[in-house]
């Protein structure tokens, strides 16, 4: 079971202004192959069918944990994604006046026509995720490998995509990513080398470039942000320091498991889209809803 | 963000015995059009994607609450399927045997081929969850309306699968699932009613029979879990009561809020299955790691 | 069985010149999930999959004409993404000139690669459609429940896409779609009020915004067409008039079933594109072939 | 535009028995890439998409009134699905009693979980038909070579699901299917030939078997069914006889258009199924349901 | 057992420039529904499941050689793929610049983030080409005409991409496939007329444009290449010459197997894209690495 | 370029029996995500689009020569489905008499209606393979490590299917596939390890079960057979040793590259289903068309 907390993991910087296909971009990172929704189901499956977990409770700790992180991190992407959206179109309640007309040429024209201007679970091209990516073989060896590559699959397309966008809100949120997903790769890697007694530390930096040339990042891991496994829960899942232990394989620095969650931020408040009747609540109806709510 | 607990909601009596096909058919409630992943999923993004938030806070926090609760939908479906593959091959670890044979006429080879006789996102025949499968209109009216079909579309799905399975540890997971999606039901019709003023109840119940025609969902309703709105949020989500009040439209028992989760239980142990190496962690190999692990 | 009439249901405006972009976003309102495709579809396969007809005859009468109707519907977007297409690249015979050369910026390539410049059942993306969009439970409740809400999820698309393309006869096409998709908004609330006794007056409009808001749409309001089921068949499906009776939630106007069809127009000429070999009738080919056929 | 007749093309013989693997099997006919679906939708798009109609009439009516008669196609195999899985589950109210036990051993349980034993647009594995089977080139030529290999991929499909079911409903309709089809294959080798002057006849049958060899087509034949074009308009689509005229490749019979469509048959009353709630109409409701409907 | 040749087809000249937008057009001849990746799995499953090879043998060697042709036009079109792409984006190794800030507007984001600026296996909209595009039916008859139709819907798409883009490096590459698709068109039209003994030379040129029309074809056939079938083999395939033999139906001129293949070019040396860490091989690490692997 | 010889790399004993349901359990070796079709894809890409060739040109030759040798792959697996496949339904010509009456029950239908008892690009469930299986990111670590990642999933597909059936044809083909895709395991760590230092032979095997479990397999390797490299070109490819030497992480034997392919065995002749008509070339017809193609 879960508990959800009304708040993110990011606290957006205004964006400079919308950009509907640096949203689009932004996509990729949400519902792509590598995307968020991806590495959440990968983890969240791969921790329900854990099997002989008693024996390995440090690897199923591990796992479970990041899949919990994992949710924060679809919030985060999405939230930069609405951003982006936010105002994109003419607003006002006049259709006749084709106010979304800008949106014929926009990359996903799918967030003008099913969503309200905001993120769906689709990758940068508008084709959905797909069960597809979910991994769980069974085998703890073979999934942690597993997990080892797509944590450094998803940091390709961050970097990648980071270098498509330039807007300070869309960058807080990948520059963030980047940090956490890195802080995954190190995971998965630790759970191999205790798993087997490989030494992985050499493969580091996959690709070949280093989180500290991207600024948001950069300031990020100057306060130690890539050092600690916060722990996502009230109590359990305590073992997994037994594994996110010693240093980091790119700078050296102390890992830690920190037993609380990042305090957060509250999310940003969405504008109203009139156009997109989104919400499409009038303040007639709504002082009648609220009439009838507040009784 | 999220916290995670190692709970989960049902208490699974012990199963009759392995049924492969039994959990090909329930994939369909967890990676089908109606399944668990896609109440989850529509709701997350609606949640994260909502407008206009400040004017419609009851209507965002029942959104957002319900998103929560689906999570621990995914873990009781997951474990339902992961019961019912348990053991449903040879145990043992020579190939030469075939141990897998069995599963040559299984309804899902996936099951055993791609998992370790575990679930998947996929549905009945196997065919993989898609991001199509969320809406997100932004449009509040819709988006609800859509809910409220989405969730008698599952409790459609739910009802034909407890009729197409009879293992107690399944039906006990179905049985579960009936109850607390009827509450999603209702939850979407009621909040309908406070927005526009419509009556819904005469609808009930969709498809034409009540939930007390199943016995495990009959128990459960006889203890009013028909009635709760768990409050999964250790602070957040408190306006939802202003839309899930009154009385139930099927049984005029009274509606309330609960501000806990359910107290849940212990994950089932799943054993291992050394003729798929799940996890594939042999006695020499577990001490060396201990001794690695543990120092 | 079918007949079928040389005669599409809008008389179309000439358009103020090609528009590709245009083009693509109309392709969502075919092809999309809540395109006509998926209307037509739907309807046919309940209409088929009926069980029980005799006790029901009037749902099953009010089904199948829809979905009679719905072909026409297939008919006019059609037409409407062909007329934004025709003259959209350089006419002529010679390749080396690169005729299609606008087109490598085009939102849909398939237009000019697939196909000769004409709609195809794909979306506003290019996905194409697919049969997973058609719902068909056999419980009549919950399949008039999902006709409701395909039908708003519908409007919303053709509102969004009407908002997104200003050229008059692709919103000649759309403003009759607003009409006549509205008719089967209230055809299949009627049918639910029918049922269960239920009121859903009060949920329109959904989304929040009337069909009085869209010129072209106003227009055909203003002659009553919002209030008109036409029976589209020589002599069946005569009970539907049971269903479809009293007044518009909307208006309050009377609503009446009509024994004929619409009028209806000639369908568009569509010049021909040489540069695509379309049709690639060159003038002594037909010659000979006028000989061969016409002896 | 188009009229519908509540009759269906064939008078079904009573079924031997439910049989719902059989139905799966005839999902390719109706569903798979050589479907009904397949061809209704390709001739539909092409008679939509035709460019310089004026100049080349006789094809576009043929196009067009082929497409007309695919409806009925559509509507001749999924009766056929749903006479197989008609009674194919213990009839009954009571879900503890596991009434569709035998369905998790079904080869498509989407005709349980999804449809109320009733066709879906599925092939024979249950993956989705989808638009990409619609091939509309907009080249008269290419498109007419592409309507005469799908024609034929068409038969070797429906020669296939023949040899697998032995139902005689089943083959009622597939050997119906098999003599319609077969005037399809020829009208468009024949349209090839007016256009170009080739002689295709030689390549007949494709593949290399008559429908003599199928007794429920072979009658059918002998009544000349597959010499007959009938046209499905009351009054358009005249000039399509200035290409089917002349013998037959195969048994050298004259070729005919007939100026009305075949006289059909009552569409079967397909019996409730309770236990899936379909239509879920019980005896008081409909009592009350009527009282509303006829006042 | 296939050998690979370090070569490739075509001697591309000096592209004029990136353009990622022509690469996106271009992609549809590598992954659409009748690119590159078609033609080679259609022939290349059929030459494997061919049944009854023996009493057929030239059919089996025709199409079996034809597969290994293809294999070299994968290699043709993807390097001009990646021609167009090389360059797309500015070159650095500074994130924070946003180096490939253009890509957002790019038709193909998959390019840039998937892939390194070079090809996938995907069409003009980023679709992926999937195995339902691949038909072995096991009829020789049918197999033929689809594949007939299959080097002809291929023609359309070449075609017509020819007509999207100028870049002479591109037509180099799409006059090539135009010529040798070409000669596949009457390899298979010459197979069915000599199983069947039909002439289908009137059907040329399909669509109704000859490959005379496009400079770099018309150069090529000049030489002859298109009354060329190259024996793709060291020593077997050799009974093609059955089929592949007297005139060509466009021009007259005769047909010929040659024994060898053609002797090719180097391809071209990609250029890195530190932007995108392609290869990622910084200098040092070259160096280190040189050491480890040079000894 | 590639050069075709008519031999595949298994010797095959003869079949037990035909089994159409282990045929399907094999189609995930070939059309599965980690299936034959995956890795040659994958490889054929990467070698296509490597950048900075010039500069490792050791990795470049070893990506493109295992692609050369995947494509055998392709062809012994494929072998391996039809000889599953032949004589799985009674063998005749009279369509009436039901031939493929048991195919109504088999696990993959499309093997009696999409092809003639053969192979075709599908998983164990039907679904085809897809473009999105192909990853080329361009960074050559990260492409090695998803080369390692996708080595290690297809051997656990591969010991999984292996377990699933135990006819001997069957076993000699993923026996054989075992040893030569634990070849290109060790070779993608060989390869990382050269490239980074990193040392990661102690992760073998993956999963955690030996080759030598395997009878097919452990016959091979006492023959070497795991330790050879295979040069698939008659010239080229020749730097791979750089990388290819050293010992095997296994079992310490000594790596060796072979300047030669397997010398092969003659692929088995498939016999006739004439019920399929594949090839439905009968007496009469060879006789007529041996005069045409012999003259």
């Amino acid at each position: 079971m879960y508990l959800r907390i009304d708040k993110i993991a990011v606290d957006f910087p205004e964006p400079k202004g919308p950009s509907p296909d640096s949203a689009a971009a932004l996509q990729e990172l949400l519902g792509g192959k590598f995307g968020e929704m991806s590495t959440l189901m990968n983890y969240t499956f791969q921790s329900l069918n854990f099997r002989g977990k008693s024996k390995a409770r440090p690897y199923y700790d591990l796992i479970a944990n990041i899949a919990a992180e994992e949710l924060s991190h679809i919030e985060t992407i999405t939230y930069a994604i609405n951003l982006m959206l936010t105002g994109a179109t003419k607003r006002g309640t006049d259709p006749a006046t084709a106010p979304l007309k800008t949106a014929v040429d926009a990359r996903n024209t799918y967030h003008f026509i099913a969503s309200g201007q905001t993120a769906l679970p689709v990758d940068s091209m508008g084709n959905p995720w797909t069960g597809m990516n979910v991994f769980s073989s069974g085998n703890l060896k073979l999934d942690l490998i597993h997990n080892f590559f797509l944590e450094c699959g998803a940091r390709a397309n961050k970097i990648r995509v980071y270098e498509m966008v330039d807007d300070p809100a869309a960058r807080a949120a990948v520059g963030y990513l980047l940090v956490r997903g890195g802080v995954h790769i190190v995971a998965y890697a630790k759970a191999l080398e205790e798993l087997t007694g490989a030494d992985m530390s050499k493969l580091f930096p996959i690709p070949d470039i280093s989180n500290k040339k991207f600024p948001e990042a950069r300031k990020l891991e100057e306060q130690g942000l890539h050092q600690i496994m916060f722990r996502f829960s009230p109590s359990d899942y305590t073992e997994m320091g037994k594994i996110w232990k010693g240093t980091h394989p790119e700078d050296g620095s102390t890992l830690r498991v920190e037993d609380t969650i990042p305090e957060g931020f509250d999310p940003p408040e969405l504008a109203e889209e009139p156009q997109l009747t989104a919400p499409g609540i009038d303040p007639e109806m709504i002082a009648a809803a609220a009439k009838r709510v507040l009784g």
